[in-house]
């Protein structure tokens, strides 16, 4: 009798789905129905969890072709609320990273993209792990609402051209109750189920058009440059096929962006970006990216064009003027951005120094990450509470020359045990050789 | 934040399952230990079906190892209650067929094989989907009890040497729960997976060998001899590696075993067969696998010695007697076995006619098999109630040499318009070609 029960699946809705899983299983192209088939039936709780698990494996085993990707986003998209962006003006052009350590990046872009006339309106998440939110930082600021109705989301939009927000309704949940399962069975790292989550939330959120900024290195979640472009490319590929034109930067997260790392410091650093006081790697990478924000809207022809723009917005206070706006728009307090000591101060700050004369070969993001996350600046679990105040501040970075008893890092806490067992790890970060050590790139590769 | 959620698993518990899954999906080897973990933990209810889903894909996908599938065997093999049969003297061999249309074997080679002295413990168990179960055909006798306490069960078994029951006690409780899961994820076709699933309820009854027919053709599972041969191979391994020998005979099933098809019309064949008058196909594959039950038991040093002491079974009626023995130990009434006409009729036969002249080249088994369960002979869902009288005789096989208006075969129904259905079923399931065609081999290879 084995194996015949396999033919007493009577129902019509069963049998289909366990068709659509078969032909996975097998390597087998699905059709774009089927796709959508399958993700209505699963958000409409047809569908159980088991099934969606057997076919995420086999997804993640098998794989999927340009046309499924695109198709499995689309319908990923299509299964919730839907942003409407066209009352505003113009090419809306998002902007997306893949995570990593001391990535204030959308806190800069976003003003500066704004202040050269092109609209950004951007939902940002929480940190969960070693990576940090943009909306966790936006925090940082006494008085800032992230959580904004639809109407003052879209009033902010046009009156300032900038709004930066948690999710408003409920965007792509097939996607958000996928990566929940996939969370518990195994099938993270799989670049299509990766790269269709990414660009349904993009895509619901009312993006015309995306930039990427595909992090690389320790500190991120695809830790050698091939995933990373492979990645890349399949989320520019999705983008190409769903009308939406699609860049993504490949850059490096082998050690944090810029130097701070923790919420009311990164706050900081993006503020003196913004006044053209930041460190030289972020701001490259804020005008990188923000100068492919200004060719996809048509703002500009070219991205050398795009950068010569946005380098003078920065020199004027222009960029500095609209986050001010932001703050001000959203119910921030001004002063506290304008005299950076009344933001969240930790009430410890404790030296990490350089062992040994040296180079710098190294300092891996993911153990900054960590012990930041360990100082209480990160979440372990969804429900943890964060502390704003705490985080490091790297000094030194790859490359630079350093003497013994130079200070490398410091240490931001509230807690003089947890900075200790900080100050170890953020140590352990680090790696001092005798011989000089190229500064690495900071951008890999540009795919569009 | 992509991806690092995957890191935010603190317990140690799902951090092992994950673990697990993940060493399956990137197609490695997992520990006896971890496959244990994995099936205690899902019988247990710890491990959610989602994640026995992923694992199940990720299975059905990479293959297993012949130590995986052992252990997997032997683990879900002690999950539940273990058959003891200790106290039976002698080596207890233990028979199973895959499944297949008009398969009666086992009311043939119990009764022989005990006639032999060699004590026969079956469970076996109901039909479903075209292929028919050994325990509703027994049930055809009037008074026939197929549901045994274990003291019966013992009692039986000592007396008379011979029992054939429905399973008692909670056996291979995890296979069961597994096979269910399988059904509905796209699982059910993987060798290990149903390789382990037959041994594992074998090893959980008590046997210390294993006879396995496995067939192989149109109405079994495994369509073609490759894979039949595969699964057989699989089920051996599984026998050398855990300690029961275990030999496998891949048989033909590309059309039914003897003539019936059908519960009742199956007990009255196996009774002629028993008193040396049935047809030769099923005769010789009971005196085969009887023949391998012998000297698995060490009754005899070889198949053909075996084969010589059973076909004396049969020509003396001692075979006969034994399945009387049975027939009134077991509660039935042994006067419906000695006037077969006493025995559930249908109320209607409809012959079914060679349409030309010509040889039969197919009568294929699925049809004949679907046939029969249109007419109510099988269930198409557990719960279904069957009609124990109806089914098929299929007096023409492949080989034959017919003319026009010839009774290819009768169908015996209790309801003329399904029986009118079946009709043209069964003459679907013929191709009668004007060239001779020659008898097919029965048995195929023997696996040892």
């Amino acid at each position: 009798m084995l194996g015949d029960s396999a033919q007493i699946n009577c129902c019509p809705k069963t049998m289909r789905v366990l068709d659509i899983i078969a032909t996975k299983r097998d390597g087998k192209e699905l059709s774009k129905s089927e796709i959508e088939f399958l993700i209505k039936g699963y958000v409409g709780g047809d569908i159980p969890d088991y099934q969606m698990a057997a076919f995420l494996m086999a997804t993640y085993i098998r794989g999927m072709s340009r046309q499924e990707t695109a198709a499995l986003t689309m319908a990923m998209a299509k299964s919730g609320d839907q942003l409407d962006l066209s009352t505003i003006p113009g090419r809306k052009v998002d902007k997306h990273s893949t995570g990593g350590v001391g990535d204030k990046t959308t806190l800069v872009v976003g003003p500066l993209v704004a202040a050269a006339g092109v609209p950004v309106a951007k939902m940002s998440g929480r940190g969960l792990g070693h990576s940090g939110g943009t909306i966790d930082k936006l925090e940082s600021i006494p008085g800032f609402r992230v959580e904004l109705t639809e109407t003052e989301f879209f009033s902010n939009l046009r009156q300032i051209g900038l709004v930066i927000s948690g999710q408003t309704g409920n965007l792509a949940p097939a996607d958000k109750k996928i990566y929940a399962l996939r969370d518990v069975t195994a099938t993270v790292a799989s670049i299509p189920l990766i790269a269709s989550s990414v660009m349904s939330k993009k895509i619901a959120a009312g993006a015309d058009a995306i930039v990427l900024d595909v992090k690389c290195g320790s500190g991120a979640f695809m830790p050698d440059l091939k995933s990373a472009q492979l990645l890349a490319q399949a989320m520019v590929d999705i983008g190409t096929s769903v009308g939406r034109q699609t860049v993504a930067v490949v850059t490096n997260m082998d050690q944090p962006l810029g130097m701070a790392v923790g919420n009311a410091l990164e706050v900081k650093e993006a503020i003196l970006t913004l006044q053209n006081q930041g460190p030289e790697d972020l701001t490259i990478l804020a005008l990188t990216l923000g100068a492919h924000m200004l060719t996809l809207a048509g703002r500009t022809s070219s991205t050398e064009e795009g950068e010569q723009i946005l380098r003078e917005l920065l020199a004027t206070g222009a960029a500095w003027n609209k986050f001010r706006e932001l703050v001000i728009a959203q119910g921030g307090d001004v002063k506290t951005v304008e005299q950076l000591e009344l933001l969240p101060q930790s009430q410890f700050k404790l030296p990490v120094l350089a062992p040994k004369d040296g180079y710098v070969a190294q300092v891996r993001a993911d153990k900054i990450g960590r012990a930041s996350m360990s100082l209480g600046a990160g979440r372990e679990k969804k429900e943890d509470v964060i502390d704003l105040a705490v985080g490091i501040m790297v000094n030194h970075k790859v490359g630079d020359k350093v003497r013994q008893g130079d200070l490398l890092a410091e240490v931001h806490a509230n807690d003089t045990a947890r900075g200790r067992a900080a100050v170890t790890e953020v140590l352990e970060a680090y790696t001092i050789v005798s011989e000089p050590v190229i500064s690495p790139a900071l951008v890999y590769q540009v795919i569009e």
